[in-house]
């Protein structure tokens, strides 16, 4: 498969490695394997948390099962079951389906990915306000509707770019609680996983969420909003650096095989990524309505959706002065 | 205009009168003219206050000056001329602008649509959980990727619809804060106006917000995530009601001129309800990205799309036992 | 209901009303009562056809049936047998579903609509052709990626405006054949009406399109296209007037209460209605997906988009030099 | 960076390689190198020919450059100059801005993948026509509204898959002539290719179509509408195999770890990609708006989307007997 950001000059702008990593198949098949060892503890079944503890599955030798299946559980539990003793083949996958894990393991990611977006945010927040105060005199030319009105000072104008971030860091906390939620049922979704969701120390809904994604489409709006703000940023930057208007003088920004002085190429992708991840949340959004007790057409909607766009929110937190 | 839904068939279902009566020219017309007053008083022009009371003014008067300068207010200020003293003409739009004016007007309904919304989430679980316990011993067949599993108590499956209400009613209630927030700025929104929102009983944002919409953006996922709770239902019961399956009965639900037990028009327009305002999620979020201090663009976009997805969210709150 | 554009300000931009009046519920009955009538003359019930040519009926009357419906046909239905002998009644809806009678009407009207697109279509290429020769010798700053590149020729600039409307001709002019298509069949669509679109001069499908939606998935595809065609000349204005470049100088464009200078309004709507057609391309395109012979979920779905689709393409087309 | 795509379980479902090789780095490269050397030959400069068809490169070679600049382009530049004779330097670059040899290579590849799709849709409808005969005398219950309503022939049914690919491929070579345009202008688009085209059997426009995508957000609309017409498939099986109406039976389809016959995976995936590829298409048609003679952003955007809209509209065309 070529992806979309195989293409030369796009894929390496976009690649945020702290933040794929956690996507990757790699990172995805740890969590899974470490949801079945800590579930199987809480079964207190021994044998099978050392059984798996030293089992040995590569992401790859997944993949031609997966690709049948369209989930890597099934294969997973094929390669497990012929490492382990006959009399541990019940336990290792007793209790929890595939979307339990594979669900549980999504959530422990977006956990540890919550993390470097907070830090991120928090440094641009930073960014921004050491810029403002040397300005703090200078003024800019403001504009409503693309035609000057009256001058307003740098801080002003830097306000509109922060202020935002402030609410998203607020939401960010919010949404924790409807998000990092264990998932845990059986196949129609009626087991609870309280002991389960203890040790691996998620929330615990009053009933699994096989059908319920309103926190992962929770999420989708806060990337786009993510987004968004730094569109926003790129917007401005694109605009006032406009010869003739002049507001602004941009260094580096890639080159142009004709024209020397294009230097706006990173603030006009800021802009690209607004529009892109507003289109992937109507998709996001599309996958809210699950048939019964899980619709498999609505899964993978979301599983083909969600790693995009949290991939395509990163790359804007890496504005730096 | 012939609005879509002036269709007969589609404009009386999907009108909430409740709802649509907040959103009307008359409505804003008159929260515009009482941000008008307020503000006369936080500058103690006592006779601008008593002068604006006084004046008459009918929305369609506004409407041919509105539709040059796409914006009720100057047509409005025009009018309101006309029927006051000379020496109040300056008083009558100082420091307010346009925006300032129209969107706290708009804030102002949204506080009353939000009780609105929240009751009837209130009463929707209220439904539901009176259904429940009547049905605790009944089972349902489970059905996972549209194929039979094992049997589910009509509880459970029950909870799949009830669960996600509740997490929308404690988002409405976080909300609040980044949308219920004056409006208040020069041109370029640089004032304050603090004062004006303590007696309108709104929020004070640190600065203007004519350009960070975040919290409209963030109303707007919020309204395509309650559509989707209901076209989830919708979806169910059209799928159960399917004759071979025959695990739910309508009543009502329209006739068609052909089939006699063709009962399933209003759990099918809940989904097509989803669909909608999905859309309409996407459009409301390109409008997020504000060119300097304020686009034109993109605050005529939000104000196509913000009324609509109100109003279509709201019919699906009409389900009744 | 309160539609989007009721709101003071935008109703009268949006309104065209040569293209709403053949949306109207008005235009929609004369159309299905046509239909009705031209179907009883190609089963030669010379009766039922003076019958109902004899009937009054008048669109407010349908509405509280269409509501209970959401289709006004079966009201219709109802409304002719009242006016017209008993031994009419079965004649009166014999063969045709309702769906036949709401769709061929929408293809009849869409015939209409067809003729004034492109009639405004040829008049702005014209316009744009008699603007270009006077400007032959003058030249513009030519900027890609917002940056100055070299000088341009006026001419070389309109022709970016004007080509892509001669493809839209021809477009249109394709894919007539795919839209105006009789639909004709029993409730599951296996009749034919070959005799029924000759007389309406409609194109005859190999089988009733009642499922297959393509041709008008196709026409919202044209109508978005066609706002953005009409978009890119907004968003060039609105650059181009920017103080500090003034390559462009506007006049009218409605005012403000607090800038006089502020005249791009009408250039900026232009931009918001692309985004806005753009957002309801995907609601329409997510209407293709029919299960089995009819999903009333997509069909009222795509009932909803489409004439917003349709109005606010149009107002585009009333661009005067 | 990680792909949604590299699930496991998505990655290779979604590849039909015969398909994807078309977009890979190295296919676009290679058509790179060969517009340039087409393009010397037309300007005569044999020697300039001789010394690119010598040069050795690999597309890994180029990303560093190319994450710096977005484009390959500049980067391939300045590699050819290190193995090309100092007095070529010029010609090498000569004319062609990156955008044209971007877009040029692409629309080459596109040619390619139309015969691709071509054949499978041909094939497709063979073995729909194939299944058809045999069933002539079938019945099955024909349902609209998800109710059941008369009999219908297994061949009437049928004719609702096949239909709409009779008007996929009238408009795929339709709109030909709007796609296989060459590029080929200076960096604002004013020279043209006439002698280019003719060497590449393009098709050549009036003018270079940097700003006007129209072609490409056609095609866009059509890989969208063939999605649809795919899930459409998907969603009648997932329907039909349902316990309880059994009207098909599947084979294969993938296993579950919990329950064996839940054989719906590939069928439910058709459905998937259309909500995916509908959400994309608005992604693509918001990208159609250029600022002035080209933007950054909306390039960047539409080459971000339209690899994922060819190669999720692929995998349906595997659908076999």
């Amino acid at each position: 498969m070529t992806s979309a950001f195989a293409h030369p000059g796009l894929s390496i702008i976009f690649s945020v490695p702290e933040v794929s990593v956690h996507l990757s198949a790699g990172t995805q098949l740890a969590y899974i394997l470490s949801v079945k060892v800590t579930h199987s503890r809480v079964l207190d079944n021994e044998s099978t948390v050392l059984a798996v503890e030293a089992v040995q599955v590569a992401p790859q030798n997944l993949m031609p099962g997966a690709a049948v299946d369209s989930l890597p559980v099934p294969e997973l539990v094929r390669c497990l079951r012929a490492q382990i003793p006959q009399e541990l083949h019940t336990d290792i996958h007793r209790d929890l389906t595939c979307q339990d894990v594979i669900d549980t393991a999504l959530v422990l990611s977006l956990r540890d990915i919550f993390v470097i977006f907070k830090l991120r945010l928090v440094a641009l927040q930073t960014a921004i306000s050491e810029l403002s105060p040397n300005q703090t005199t200078a003024s800019l030319v403001g504009r409503t509707r693309m035609q000057a009105v009256v001058p307003i000072t740098v801080s002003d104008f830097l306000a509109t770019w922060s202020m935002p971030l402030a609410d998203l860091l607020t939401r960010l906390h919010e949404m924790l609680s409807r998000i990092l939620r264990i998932q845990c049922a059986g196949p129609v979704g009626i087991h609870s996983g309280d002991a389960l969701a203890v040790r691996l120390a998620l929330f615990t809904p009053s009933k699994s969420w096989h059908a319920m994604r309103g926190g992962l489409c929770e999420l989708a709006g806060w990337l786009s909003l993510f987004s968004s703000s730094l569109g926003k940023i790129g917007s401005d930057i694109s605009l006032m650096a406009q010869q003739g208007l002049d507001e602004i003088y941009l260094m580096g920004g890639g080159s142009s095989s004709a024209i020397s002085h294009k230097k706006t190429t990173f603030v006009e992708l800021l802009v690209a990524l607004v529009r892109f991840n507003t289109a992937q949340l109507a998709g996001m959004c599309q996958a809210q309505v699950h048939g019964k007790e899980h619709s498999g057409a609505a899964w993978a909607l979301e599983r083909m959706i969600l790693p995009i766009m949290i991939q395509t929110t990163a790359p804007g937190l890496s504005v730096r002065r």
